[in-house]
């Protein structure tokens, strides 16, 4: 019996779709929305204009912006706590995976109680959560269809995976237009986290027909438009194509897992704090060689989503062009930094490498890791 | 502006997926389920497995199967009667678009009251509907993802399209296992109309990129496993292939909406009560021929799909490809049948024609048709 399950949620895509986050939270039932973003986004205007579509359908609103990139368990407990005080009955996001993370932590302990801690892993939310909004002005996370909220334990210093379908937002509105304002390191780092999302998410262990349709365009589309979208922010073709892989990618990764690329920089991102992107774009191409001859084929479909020509090639000589064509877009949108670069220190390696061990990411990893695989694996990538 | 939404149910997919049954109409609150099928799936032995789970988990259960092919508006009635009378909190159906749609239907008067041609058209549905689980039995109405229920009008001997959000089931269980139980014609004419499903969602005027992603794998996977399906119905990989297709076109179809083929076989389907997807087969090829010159880019992407060879051939050239293709698969799944053949008077047409133009399909096909091009079309497939 091999039974899998697919879950999205309702998604509203397309230039100008912002205007629609009003109706939608007036659709789930809500009367005072508390509205999650950060300073970034504020600055850029978003938040104003979403408050203003909020407001326009009758809504109450409350702001909370107090956090950072790759989000901190206290930021979410101030989060709960103003939530709890505000009175709202439903959360927005507006941002990139940062406030999106951030909402959907607060969603689940408003209602479920506790600390994060006790629901790290998989299926361990038990209340439903109230309604969510969310709308990405970054073109990456695949957050706001996605069943994870990845969130730092200070004391452990881990990005902690809490994976449950509760997680899955109401709505996600997808409104390209958010990506123009956003940096071209931002553009190519959260690009290059969509990538490995479709990556590992196409090669893993608990891939299914219909993940393996959203990975595999999400690959197509990004080796098509992520290097337009970092030469010039304004490319609004571009970024709309990113806005869709983002999308395809978190439906696949939300539903398939990921693999040892993620179990691996999530315990970097709770060290050294750089984007969550860098990091993969560091570590992915040595995963890839090492999950490679697990599965050849799947491998080589990822190199042909690249365009590259693996005619006249078998399975094994396909597959590796996959790798090569991942080298050349990191290269190309400037990426290609090791870990050492970042900021890593090699002393944190056994520590790391333990963490990445209790990942639940590591589970659905093609090739199964040993301590000694990843140690490897993080001095390759430094 | 140009800004399209995406919806589907939570989706279980695989062999044994059946079993799922219980838990599913469990986990959304209810206590009594109405199952909805009819004879041929009871005399499979798939009702008594799905009542054998829902017992399990502690459902009451009472069950419907006085219905047909095409679906009447007095046996929705009669339905939905004994919903009401029954105490029942929730639908279950086991079947093929006839009893799916039917559930549907039922589940819309149990809550909204009125009679169904209050609702024909898009979006006239007020209040929620209970909660429904759908478990195809075959492989191409893909009701069990759509936004549409589909009842005959015996008044007006017409097919009416009911189509909105509400409709769409809460959970949708897709089991290949049930497919072996259906016989080769019926193998074909729901292929057939998946297939119709695939390549009028792809040209439909509400197409959007996350809906041709599922279109052109329907049609992928239709072009390689029908013939296979159809020659025996045992083989599960074929199968699983089909099934997998009927879920993809159905997402497609569901937010993409269709074209004149199924405006037209709507009001055929109401008259002479032949499978719709047999009507579907006489009329599509028709129809693309119709369309072909307003997208010939998209139909030569259908002709890809197909697997066919359009290397140097332009647009146009390539685009007609796909309708050879299509009228290939047609005659090797033995239905290469005129309307006439089905027993449709020509007398009628007129009559038809004069429906087609209210139809709600109608309006997304991609090249606007009048009532002489619809009378043409028909006199075609005769
Ligand atoms: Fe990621
Ligand atoms: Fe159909």
């Amino acid at each position: 019996m091999n039974i899998s399950k697919f879950v999205t949620p309702e998604i509203i895509f397309g230039c100008g779709s912002l205007s629609q986050v009003g109706e939608s939270a007036l659709r789930l039932g809500a009367s005072k929305v508390f509205l999650v973003s950060d300073a970034g986004v504020i600055n850029a205007g978003w938040v104003d204009k979403a408050l203003f579509y909020l407001k326009e359908a009758g809504l109450a609103c409350e702001t909370f912006s107090a956090l950072t990139t790759n989000p901190k368990d206290f930021e979410v407990d101030e989060g709960t706590r103003r939530y709890l005080a505000s009175g709202c009955d439903a959360l927005v996001a507006v941002g990139g995976g940062s406030p999106t993370d951030v909402a959907k932590a607060i969603a689940l302990l408003a209602t479920n109680g506790g600390t994060l801690r006790d629901y790290e892993g998989i299926n361990k939310i038990v209340h439903p959560l109230p309604p969510m909004v969310i709308v990405p002005s970054t073109a990456g996370a695949g957050s706001e269809v996605s069943q994870f909220t990845i969130v730092v334990d200070t004391v452990r210093k881990l990005k902690m995976s809490i994976i449950s379908k509760s997680l899955i937002p109401d709505i996600a509105i997808v409104d390209p237009e958010l990506l123009q304002t956003k940096d071209s390191l931002l553009a190519a780092a959260t690009g290059l986290d969509a990538l490995t999302h479709g990556i590992e998410s196409y090669v893993s262990l608990a891939a299914t027909p219909l993940t393996d349709i959203h990975a595999l365009k999400a690959i197509e589309l990004i080796s098509r438009n992520l290097r337009r979208a970092v030469a010039d922010r304004q490319d609004m073709e571009a970024n709309t194509n990113m806005a869709m892989a983002s999308l395809t990618a978190g439906m696949a990764f939300s539903n398939a897992i990921l693999g040892a690329t993620h179990a691996m920089t999530h315990q970097v991102d709770g060290l050294i704090d750089q984007h969550h992107g860098e990091t993969n774009a560091s570590i992915l191409p040595h995963v890839m060689e090492f999950n490679l001859d697990t599965s050849p084929g799947r491998f080589r479909e990822i190199a042909l989503a690249f365009g590259e020509d693996v005619s006249g090639l078998d399975a094994a000589a396909g597959a590796t062009r996959s790798i090569a064509a991942v080298r050349r877009l990191i290269r190309d949108i400037g990426l290609e930094k090791g870990l050492g670069q970042l900021g890593l220190q090699k002393e944190f390696i056994p520590l790391l490498s333990r963490n990445t061990l209790k990942d639940a990411c590591l589970v659905t990893n093609p090739r199964s890791a040993t301590y000694e695989d990843i140690v490897a694996i993080f001095h390759r990538a430094m």
